[in-house]
């Protein structure tokens, strides 16, 4: 079944759109369960258990992971390994590399631990993008706006994609018109560029891509550009104050589908009582998942008026 | 010591530029080592103990090892360990996340596995990459116009840094003026945007960019914007077809040094015969640094004309 199947079918049955960050960090951990990396693994299968029926995907971040060594990557297989077999497992490993090396990180999440979907990073093109989508059967989920404050740098840029028109062939009046025609029609910012590439490559309908919660407004712009099908992956509600309400309203598609809502450390740290963890992190999701839901019967009520 | 000065010594030690890349693909190694993750760790330790007095530094992609799961990070901590404590060790990672992730990757990288340097991606921005950079002796090498024909994607792609002026504020002729001045001064190409940023963010003196062998143009064009002082690593010389000569001539530094020109496939794979493989692949590195020596002499010779 294809990744985008598989993610409607555990959102409709869960009747949630919202997916759990398995971020652990060592040090964060309820002290009961010890400080190796085995307590990592039985901490993510509390996460796990309590939270099941509640989500539509879980996340595991590899870095979490990778911070413990060959001890951790163990880890990430048995966590994987743990997650029921109807609910779609995202490997955010934001990987991106020339088309060899792209095929063994292909290999190494979607063979050898056997996850539905990665994050990728689009910096390199779409040979790097390639060996992903090759696997017809796994979401390729390519980084577009991300949550953090630096996606400025190089996210937010204005490109122009063609060279401007030959200033000496003009009269000065054509010039000046041209040149707001040109700005008009001529430019566009990274993420926009990247989310059309994004459709671009979606030939075998296995894409989706990453809009941080944090930029509602883009959001919007972006489910535009990509249409009604493709998921968007939307990080950065709850630690980063992103606007969970905002993100569904113009995230999803019409229909009110298709927008992941990633919640991490709001989950699986929303305990304040050790003893009684599980129930404080299953209390969490199910509230995030109501909200979600609030927002989604929101936007069906404006969108029917 | 800094991945800087370790670098340098390297170089002089064995008068070399040369950085072997150690991306062995399990299904091509001498058979009478064996097909399993521990034949991956003969094979690495037979590479560095017949070049080790040839190379300036290593580079392990993460991907040859984390395709093999928890047992090839075992093998990529153990490769690390077998190289002698004065040659750098490049960790070819790509990595880029949102701060708090970023700072587990960093911490993976830099202490878990002791590399001296590792490779990042700049789309996700400065903050992405500020845990890295924290670690004042190690080297953070951004990629900034990689090797593969989809660097035209998006790295190639041009970029305009301000808003147009306001049109109706001036007159025909100063319209017309103007856009061809504002182009000359307000655009660059995303490759050389990056090149810039880095230059911002190298405010401890770590930073190091990567440039592919395939765009020797480029390349003399980066090292301009860069300066003096930060190392180049250039991948895509050999099995990628870049130019070895015009890579050290366009991206060395005025006194010929800073240019890593990075060799996997030419040098690991460079035998036909497996009962000999070891001098086979150690008279590949002898070769290739020859020619880097050569090339460095060449340029020499014409800047001292």
């Amino acid at each position: 079944m294809s990744f985008k199947l598989k993610l409607l079918e555990a959102a409709e049955k869960n009747r949630s759109w919202l997916c759990v960050g398995l971020d652990p960090d060592i040090s964060k951990l309820p002290r009961k369960l010890g400080s190796n990396p085995k307590a990592v693994l039985k901490f993510n299968r509390a996460v796990i258990e309590a939270t099941s029926d509640l989500v539509c995907a879980y996340k595991p971040n590899a870095a979490f992971y990778e911070c413990l060594g060959a001890a951790g990557w163990e880890v990430l297989e048995k966590t994987i390994k743990s997650i029921p077999g109807h609910i779609p497992v995202i490997v955010d490993a934001k990987r991106g590399d020339i088309g060899n090396t792209a095929a063994m990180y292909a290999r190494s999440i979607f063979e050898h631990l056997g996850a539905d979907a990665v994050t990728v990073n689009p910096y390199l093109g779409k040979d790097s993008i390639k060996p992903f989508l090759e696997y017809m059967d796994k979401g390729v989920i390519i980084l577009c706006l991300t949550s953090n404050d630096s996606a400025s740098d190089l996210q937010k840029q204005l490109m122009i994609l063609e060279n401007p028109p030959e200033a000496g062939l003009m009269t000065p009046q054509a010039k000046a018109r041209t040149f707001a025609e040109f700005f008009a029609s001529s430019t566009r910012k990274v993420f926009e560029h990247v989310a059309r590439l994004a459709t671009e490559w979606n030939e075998k309908g296995n894409v989706g891509i990453v809009v941080g919660a944090t930029a509602p407004g883009e959001l919007a712009e972006i489910r535009e550009i990509i249409g009604e099908d493709m998921p968007i992956l939307i990080p950065g509600v709850g630690a980063q104050g992103g606007d969970l309400e905002r993100s569904i309203e113009h995230g999803s598609n019409s229909s009110g589908q298709m927008a992941i809502i990633n919640i991490a450390r709001g989950v699986i740290y929303a305990w304040s009582d050790e003893s009684d963890f599980r129930s404080e992190i299953r209390r969490a999701a199910q509230s995030y998942r109501e909200q979600i839901a609030e927002a989604m019967e929101k936007k069906a009520l404006f969108s029917r008026r």
